[in-house]
């Protein structure tokens, strides 16, 4: 699998050497640095190379972690580091870590990135864009020949779709029973770091400690349609949700659907539909971005001619203020006892393990990310991340920041995913700058 | 395993035979034919008798057709059938047959019966009641030497509950397509009928027309709670509801739980969720037995995460008025149009080709049966049958009529599906006097 992913990697790493082509509009002395921008037209290209591995049989995108799609794009993208210089290493947990040396290599890195695992037939630029972003930041000052003050580290994260392993491997660790886990793959995240060239039996060899990174910047498509409603440029992330999911589960009683009368039931699905109405109104009862989700649902027996006894359904709800989620997620409780009680079931609530805290930005990195897309000419918006990303896990141990662009329709993990060529240079000369101005200090 | 079902019936015959001792509170003479009653002890016994054949590894009732409990316990019914001197043949379609000599056997058989399979974890009434019933008929009109002027034929379908097929194929046949259907046993029908010694290459053979039989009487368990409700102890049916199955699909959109506003959202469950209740209103909003459910629901792509783009629910309506199923219909899609645009989704129906029709029963015989009940100081309520029955099938080649008893808390394809002993008794001997009834003409 490696062998044909070498093969592969070197006939486009030929592409990726012409591209350089392209770079003949920047001169080749050293420019002041605030002079620098990407060459779009490269990154947008990449953006399709990257896309054609991975790709299943119905010709739908899966470059799912840890399979050969994965791996094979994986090894595209090392071959693009080597060139750039990057000395690019697999850390313990499969992350990918090119570092491009500063004046000063005692200081710790300015870090940047993202992942290029992607969900089952999901789109070209999730994770994508901030990969190949962060590496155009490098090759632009490679061609610029313009040496930061500090060391720059290009982070690749593994299997970010799959719950942030690579990040979390990183900041807090992996525990055992979550390594033996399966992931999408049908790998467990053990074995599928392993094909991935890490150590999961030393993972913790990854960790990094507060201190270790000076800050870490992603570059990333907003996944939702506030942006490009708005007609904004460049969205500041003041921080990414906090994720708390519920089972909820609905007893009524299975009977007869002929043989019972209308007035004699206890519908457990007829129960699940106005608890699902009720959680959408109470996350539209107050003011801001918090959002609530009923996104699956179970109904037993599960017959035409039964009525429904026992249905589970699984609440999400989001805000990047845990408080508020707890204070949402009360007042559902209270619309579901009425529920209950006039339905004549009971429904309960069971809140499952792998909640996620809200993390914030940090306040100056927003800042400047701000001023520095005002100063490129964008219009700017101040907005939480309603994904999750590994960001939230780097914030944990660095000075963290994200920059967000247009997601077009405001669609995301869906091949249907796409943000404009422009956007996506515009934020790349964002998170350029704004390495540059915290490079400065 | 046919070997295996005869020496546990030989076993349990003997009881079948000790229990004639039962009988000697019966004279042997022949009574004046309102003064027989049946032996409610001997059939409370048999009851739990027929249970023990198809229970599965869990405890739980799974004489499911063609499934070894339903063939060991046909072998123990028929055993006791030929002990009544009733010589049980199996037709074309594995429905049991046996018949007993009339004073005129030129004439039409009264014909009665149920059916002794059940649903998966199904109870011990359902079908039982009627079948075991019957034979008590028989046995008791031998055990005072009762000799009717028409012969009489007790039958037991095959496979009521994987949609009425023994019936079906006596009165209007099946086809080559429907022969090949998988069962809930697994096997095909066609494998299954052959398994149970009928002979499905010659199916049509087992086919009866208009007049082949005199009256056809089924005794049931009424499988809701109106009886019990009202405690009424005749249920006298005058009819068995249509039934319409729709496959509904709501269209949205599938997007990022976490990136998409709340009101940016084409949330296909919340649409479903409203179409549910609406279903619920539409049908309770006329006056009437009419029942709607919505007995299951699947939604993709069904993640905590994901905003649901595409829901399909089950929809029936069951009414013993064809134009009313049609009217409540017609107004359900009403309400689907207006929840399709205000939810900013695509609501589509399609009608599934297993409807049946409602099944009326036969004036003459509600009202023969309402007086025998009457006469014995029973209370009686005309009612429809909410579930489907074998009698809605012989309602099409003769007239037909059905008694039901009251089902404690009215439950049924369960295993709290019960009875009382005084209850079956009570319907056993309405039977018994209606065909002594109808006989006499």
């Amino acid at each position: 699998m490696h062998r044909r992913a070498f093969l592969k990697t070197s006939t486009l790493s030929i592409a990726g050497v012409t591209a350089l082509g392209f770079t003949n509009t920047q001169s080749n002395n050293p420019f002041s640095s605030n002079q620098l921008t990407v060459n779009g037209k490269r990154m947008e290209r990449r953006i399709f190379e990257l896309a054609k591995f991975g790709v299943d049989e119905k010709g739908r995108g899966y470059r799912v972690a840890y399979t050969k799609g994965d791996i094979e794009g994986r090894a595209w993208f090392m071959e693009l580091m080597k060139k750039a210089g990057l000395n690019p290493t697999i850390d313990t947990a499969g992350n990918i870590i090119g570092r491009r040396n500063g004046k000063n290599n005692t200081l710790k890195p300015i870090s940047f990135g993202s992942h290029i695992d992607m969900v089952p037939d999901g789109g070209n630029y999730d994770g994508t864009l901030g990969s190949i972003a962060a590496l155009e930041v490098m090759e632009i000052l490679n061609e610029n020949k313009f040496i930061t003050e500090h060391p720059l580290e290009l982070i690749i994260f593994a299997n970010e779709e799959g719950g942030t392993i690579g990040s979390k491997a990183m900041t807090e660790g992996l525990t055992k029973d979550g390594l033996q886990q399966k992931s999408q793959s049908g790998l467990t995240h053990a074995e599928g770091i392993k094909a991935l060239g890490g150590d999961p039996e030393n993972i913790a060899s990854c960790l990094r400690r507060k201190g270790d990174v000076h800050a870490w910047l992603e570059l990333h498509i907003e996944q939702g349609g506030i942006l490009e409603r708005e007609k904004i440029q460049i969205g500041v992330v003041e921080g990414i949700v906090g994720i708390v999911h519920w089972e909820v589960l609905i007893e009524g009683f299975a009977n007869h659907a002929g043989a019972t009368p209308m007035n004699m039931r206890q519908d457990a699905l007829l129960a699940a539909s106005r608890f699902i109405i009720a959680v959408n109104e109470v996350i539209n009862s107050v003011q801001g971005s918090q959002v609530g989700t009923v996104g699956k649902i179970n109904v037993q027996p599960g017959a035409y001619n039964v009525i429904p006894g026992k249905v589970t359904v699984g609440l999400e709800i989001r805000d990047l203020n845990a408080e508020k989620i707890e204070m949402l997620f009360k007042e559902i409780e209270k619309r579901a006892a009425v529920i209950a009680q006039e339905s004549k079931t009971k429904i309960s609530f069971e809140r499952q393990p792998n909640e996620s805290k809200p993390a914030l930005t940090d306040k100056k990195l927003q800042q400047l990310i701000n001023t520095t897309a005002k100063e490129l000419g964008f219009s700017t918006k101040l907005m939480q991340s309603g994904a999750g990303h590994d960001s939230q896990h780097m914030a944990d141990i660095a000075p963290s920041a994200m920059i967000f662009i247009p997601s077009i329709g405001g669609i995301s993990h869906s091949p249907k995913e796409f943000s404009t060529a422009t956007d996506m240079e515009n934020g790349a000369n964002v998170l350029l700058q704004t390495i540059l101005k915290v490079d400065k200090g």
